[in-house]
C-alpha cells in the first residue's frame, strides 16, 4: 500500500549552536555565555553559564537499527532517548538538514535555540545582550539558507531596553519570530506587570510572532532547566509540568490587558500541546466574571477571544488535537517536529502524521499541518503540489 | 417561553462550619483550629488557624435586587462577589438548603468544606487529628439530612497512620467522598512519593471516591491559600492557577503508579474545569513514550487510560466541557455548582444549565448532568422525573 506523502510545517524546531558561535566575544563575556562540553566516557554532557555548571546525562548515539526500531514502532512503544539533545544526520549542518525534512515530510520550521534557553540564567545585562547579538547574526545566515527556516531571534531580556533596541534590529534584519523563556529571567517580575509593557509594544511594531517555548523558566545555580521533579514518576511529572508556563505566560499577557492593547500582536507557544488553549480560554472567562469585582484591568473583550485570535499553538503527537480545532473551534492548533531533539518525531514524522490526520476532513488537516503557520508566517511558500 | 427544568448533580458543593463546631474539644486544641471573625464595619473577615491568621474582604451581601441583576444577567456581564463565601439563604442550614437546590435544579451534591481547607495549613498532628474527627462526627449528621448529601469527610494527613484511622473510621460511618488538598501539608513530600501509599491502599478498600478540591495548596504563614499573584491581572491569573492543583494531583498519583495499583480508586477533581483531562492524558502519554528510559514505574498502561477510567472532573461553565466528553471521549466530565459559594451557579443555574446542554444529544447531556456522578455514588437515587 503506498501512502500519500504529508507535508507538514512545525511550529516546533531547534538549530544547534556550534560550539565557537562567542568565538569573536571578549574572553570574560564569551566565558559566561552557554557552552556545553561532552565526556563520552563518563556518558555526561556539562553545560556552564554564567560561571554555574550542570551535568545531564548524553542520550544514546542512534544507530541504523535503533532508527528503524523507531520507525518500526507503534507509537505505543517505549523509546530510550532523552530530551534536548539532537539525534537526526542534519542537527548541525543546513544542507543535510533540509535533506532530513525532505525525507520527514516536515516543510517549514519556526526555529529555536538548543543551548540558547540556557541564556535566561545569566545575570549581567551586557553578558546577555552581546550573547544576543552574536548569535542573532550567526543565525540569520542560517536563516538565509531557505525560506523555508524562520529562526527566532534571541532578545536580551534582562534591561527592558536592550530587548527593544534588539526587537528593531532583528525585526529590521528579517527575522520574523522572537523566542522569549515562558518566564522572564530571575529577579526580574513576571510577564503580567507594567515594565514589559514597552517589550510588546515593540514586538507588535515588529510584526514579529512572539514565541513562547515552552520548558524554559531559568533556575537559579541550584536547579536545572526543565527539572521540576525528582524520583517517582519524575519523567512524567516533569514533562507535564513543563506545559503549565505556556499557559501560564499567554495567561499574563491577556489577563495584563498586552493582547488588548496590541491587537497585531500574536504569541506562539511552541511543544506546550493543543487542547489547553480551549480549557485555558473556558478557566479564564470564568474567572474573569465571576471574579469580576476583582478585575484589573477591564479588557474590551472577553479573554478567550484573544485567546482563540492571538494565540497558536504546536504540538506534537495529540491524539484530541484535531478536535481542539474541529469541536472546539480553536483554528490556531499547529503541528511541530521538535526537530532534530531526540523527543520530537525524526524518524517516524510520515506515521505520526498519518496517525494524527489520516480520515480528517481535509480543510481540518491542511489548516493544522500548514495553514496556521503559513499565517503567521505568509512569506514562506507552500509545500510541494500544495 | 416555557423552558424544560433541567436537573443536576453537583460535582462540587460546599457546606459551611457552624462557629461553635470545635466547641467540644479542650482549649489547646479548639483554638488553633480554623475559625472565622467578621468585622462588618470593616468589611473584613479575619481567618485564624493554627496562631496564624489573615484578613480577606467580606463580600458584598446579596439584596434581591443585586439577585434579580445576577439572574436576569447575560453570562458575559460582571458578577461583584468574590470567592469562597456562600451568598445563598440556605448555606448553613439542611431544609433551607434542599430547598434552595429545588429551586435551582440542582438535585445531589459532593459536599466539600469551606473554612475547613485552612485545616492544611496546621503543624501539629494532635489537632489535625481531633479536628477532622469532630468535623466528620458533625457532618455526618448533616450527610443523614438527605441521601442527595454526599459530604466528604475530613482526613489528617500530618501522619499517615492517622490518615488510614480516619479513612476506616469514616468509610464505616458512612462516608462515601473523602476530602484531600491538591498538595500535601507543608513539609510533606508530594502526592507521587511512597510515603502515601498506604493512603491509597486504604482509600481504595475503604470504596470512598478520592476527592481533589482545586484552590486547597496549604500555605504557609507568609502566603494566603488561592492567592498566587498580586498585581495586574491578578484576578484571572488566580483563578487561572488553581486549577492546575488538580492537573498536578491526577499526574502524581498516575505517574507513580498509584492508580495501576489500586484499579477500583477513582478520583473526583472539583472545582478544576473540564476539558483539561483530554489535553493531560495526551501530555502524559508523550511524555510516557518519549522519555520512556527514565520513567519509573512502568505502568501496565498508558497513563491516558487511567485518567479516562479512573478519574473524574466537576466543572461549572465551561463551554467545551460538552465537547470533551462528546468529541474526546473523557466521559466523565461532570457539572458542579460550588453552591452556595459566591462563584458558583446559585441564582443562575437554569441558566448556565440550558446554556450548556440545549442542543446537546440527550445522552451527553445525562451523563454529564447526572449519570457521572451517579457512577461515583450509586446509592444516590435519582432525581425526579429521570
Amino acid at each position: 500500500m503506498t501512502e500519500r506523502f504529508l507535508w507538514a510545517n512545525s511550529g516546533d524546531s531547534h538549530y544547534m549552536e556550534p560550539p565557537n558561535l562567542y568565538d569573536a566575544l571578549p574572553e570574560h563575556l564569551k566565558d559566561r555565555l552557554p557552552q556545553t562540553e561532552r565526556d563520552e566516557e563518563r556518558g555526561v554532557e556539562t553545560i556552564r553559564v554564567d560561571g554555574q555548571s550542570y551535568e545531564r546525562p548524553i542520550p544514546k548515539p542512534l544507530t541504523p537499527e535503533r532508527m528503524a526500531q523507531i520507525m518500526a514502532a507503534p507509537l505505543e512503544e517505549d523509546r530510550d532517548e532523552q530530551g534536548g539533545e539532537a539525534r537526526a544526520p542534519g542537527a548541525f549542518d543546513p544542507d543535510l538538514r533540509l535533506r532530513d525534512l525532505d525525507q520527514e515530510g516536515i516543510w517549514a520550521e519556526a526555529i529555536y535555540p538548543s543551548l540558547g534557553i540556557w541564556t535566561f540564567n545569566i545575570r549581567t545585562p551586557e553578558i546577555v545582550k552581546e550573547g544576543c547579538r552574536i548569535s542573532n547574526d550567526f543565525f540569520l545566515d542560517f536563516q538565509q539558507h531557505s525560506p523555508r527556516c524562520v529562526v527566532a531571534a534571541s532578545i536580551p531580556l534582562l534591561d527592558v531596553e536592550d530587548a527593544v533596541a534588539e526587537i528593531v534590529r532583528a525585526s529590521n534584519m528579517g527575522f520574523k519570530l522572537a523566542f522569549f523563556p515562558v518566564r522572564p529571567p530571575l529577579d526580574r517580575p513576571q510577564w503580567q506587570h507594567e515594565e514589559w509593557d514597552p517589550v510588546w509594544k515593540a514586538m507588535e511594531q515588529s510584526g514579529m510572532v512572539l514565541g513562547f517555548h515552552i520548558g524554559t523558566e531559568p533556575v537559579d545555580p541550584t536547579g536545572r532547566i526543565g527539572v521540576y521533579y525528582r524520583g517517582r514518576g519524575g519523567a512524567v511529572l516533569n514533562y507535564v509540568e513543563t506545559t503549565y508556563g505556556g499557559q501560564r505566560a499567554v495567561t499574563q499577557l491577556i489577563a495584563a490587558g498586552a493582547l488588548d492593547r496590541h491587537p497585531d500582536l500574536r504569541i506562539l507557544v511552541s511543544e506546550g500541546g493543543a487542547t489547553w488553549g480551549p480549557f485555558l480560554a473556558d478557566r479564564m472567562d470564568e474567572g474573569y466574571r465571576q471574579h469580576g469585582a476583582a478585575v484589573r484591568p477591564r479588557l474590551s473583550k472577553l479573554p478567550s477571544e484573544y485567546l482563540f485570535t492571538q494565540v497558536y499553538a504546536s504540538f506534537q503527537h495529540d491524539r484530541s488535537a484535531v478536535q481542539a480545532h474541529a469541536a472546539m473551534g480553536w483554528k490556531n492548533v499547529m503541528w511541530g517536529a521538535d526537530y532534530p531533539h531526540y523527543e520530537g518525531t525524526y524518524g517516524h514524522t510520515q506515521k505520526t502524521l498519518h496517525e494524527l490526520f489520516d480520515g480528517v476532513a481535509e480543510d481540518v488537516s491542511h489548516r493544522i499541518r500548514i495553514g496556521a503557520f503559513l499565517e503567521l508566517f505568509p512569506h514562506v511558500p507552500a509545500p510541494p503540489g500544495d
